[in-house]
C-alpha cells in the first residue's frame, strides 16, 4: 500500500451530478462543485465532471463510457437520484452497469447517516465495480453527499489498489493496512 | 410536508397476513389485527386486510392488484413468510413486483431488532416501491411485526409524499423535515 | 429446538477454501484448517473440505454438488474470494446458486467487523439457502473468517432447523428460542 499523506492522494475521480433541474439550468449544481473541492482538498484529482438528467439510459451510458475508456477514472462519484421520487433512477442505472456490487459501502453510509436522521433509511444508494472503476452513489443534498463520502473515504484508496490489481492478496494488504494504521496513530 | 399530529395521519394502508395456517383457519391471525390497531391508533386508515397462504404466485398477484389499482393504498404491510422455512416466499414475491428496492428500510429493521435478538439476522424482509405504493415486509410474529413497524414508522409519511410526487425535491424536503423535527422537540 | 451444550452440536459442515494460490499449492491454506478446528471444538462435524481456485464456474459446480446431494451438509462455509480483486468471484457464484438470499447474515457480519476496521465495508460476502443447505461466505483471512463466523454462530443451529423443516412455525420457534436463552443465562 502506498503511503498517503492525504486520503485521496493519487486517486482519480469523475463526478456526476444527476438532477433534472440542474441539467435544465433551473437550479445551480451545488453538490458537484462541493464534492470537487472536498476531493481536491484531500489530494484527489477530478478528471471529469458532468451534469445529467434523471434518465436511466443517460446515466447508464455515461457510466459505461467513463468505466470502459482507456483512461477510466479510478472512482466515479454520483450525487442525486437515489431517493423514492418517480424520477429517481440512479441506483437502477448503477445496478445495470456494475459487474460486482459492493453492498457494504452502501450499508455503512446508511448506518452512519441513520445516527443523524431516520430519513437515511430512504437512500437507495448502490456501490459497485465496473471494469477497473469503483462507482459510488451519493445522495443529492450537499450535506448528505459530503457526509456519505466521508464514511467511505478511508477505504477508497485500498479498494482502488485491489480493483486495479496492485494488491492481489488480501492477507498481504490486511497486514500492510494494519501496519499503516499503526503508524498513523499517535 | 404536511403537519402530522400522529405518525400515520392521512396515510392509507393495506395489511396482508401471509401464513398457511391462518389461511386454512388452523390458527388465528394475531399479527394482522394487531397491526391494524397500531396503524389506526397512529392516525392511519386501513383500507384492506387479507390473509394469504405462503404461495409466491398468490402473494405476487395480490401485491400487483393492490398497487396497480386506481385506489391503491399508499403503503402495503405484509406480515409473515420472511424466514428460512421452505414455505417462506414473501421476500421473493415482493422482489418480483417492486420496481425500486429500498434496502435501507430492511437494513434498519434488522439492525434495530439485532439489538434484542441475534435471530433478527434471519429475517429476509424486502421493502420497495411498485407504482405509487410502498411495500414493507414485516416478520410473522406479533411482537416482531410491531417492533419492526415502529423502526420505519418515522419515515413512512415522508416516503409516501416523495413516491406520490407531492415533494419532488429532496433538498426542499430535507429542509422542511428538519424544521418539522425542530418544532416537535421540547 | 434441541438443547445444545455446544454451539454447533449435531450440525454438519462442508468447508471450501477459495484461493488461486492455495489451489496451486503456492500458499498453505490456513483459514480452512482453522475453521475446521473451530467448528469441531464447538461440536460440529466437518464432512467435507476442499480447496478451489477463484473460478466462478468451479465454485458454482461445487456448491451445487454439495447442496443437491443426498447427504448434503447442513451448512457450507466458504473462505476467500469475497473482495474486490478481479479474480474475486465467490459472491457471484453464491448468488447464482442460492434460491433464497439471507441478507441479514452478511449485513451483521459486516456491521460487526466494521467496529474493528473500516475495511469491513469491502467484504462482498453473500449468504443464502440452496435446497436444504445454508451457504455462508466468509473472508479469506484467518482472523476475518473466524471473527465473521463467530458473529453468525448463535443463529446457525436455529437456521438449519427451520431450513430442514424441524420447526415449521416461527412463532413456536421464537417461543422456544426465548425459553432456551433464558435457561442459559445465569
Amino acid at each position: 500500500m502506498l503511503e498517503r499523506k492525504l486520503k485521496f492522494e493519487g486517486l482519480t475521480f469523475a463526478l456526476l451530478t444527476i438532477s433534472d433541474r440542474s441539467y435544465r439550468g433551473e437550479r445551480d449544481d451545488l453538490s458537484g462543485p462541493e464534492l470537487k473541492v472536498f476531493v481536491e482538498k484531500n489530494g484527489g484529482r477530478v478528471v471529469e465532471t458532468a451534469v445529467l438528467p434523471d434518465e436511466k439510459e443517460a446515466i447508464r451510458q455515461k457510466l459505461m463510457e467513463l468505466c470502459d475508456g482507456d483512461e477510466s477514472p479510478e472512482i466515479v462519484l454520483t450525487t442525486g437520484g437515489t431517493g423514492l421520487s418517480p424520477r429517481d433512477v440512479t441506483p437502477e442505472a448503477t445496478l445495470e452497469v456494475v459487474e460486482k456490487e459492493v453492498p457494504g459501502l452502501a450499508e455503512a453510509m446508511r448506518a452512519e447517516s441513520l445516527k443523524k436522521t431516520p430519513m437515511a433509511m430512504l437512500s437507495r444508494a448502490v456501490c459497485g465495480v465496473r471494469n477497473q472503476t469503483l462507482i459510488v452513489n451519493l445522495p443529492g443534498s450537499r450535506r448528505g453527499a459530503l457526509e456519505n463520502l466521508e464514511v467511505v473515504a478511508p477505504v477508497l484508496g485500498h479498494a482502488v489498489e485491489v480493483i486495479r490489481g496492485k494488491i492481489s492478496d488480501c492477507r498481504q494488504s490486511a497486514h500492510l493496512h494494519h501496519r499503516h494504521q499503526g503508524e498513523k496513530k499517535p
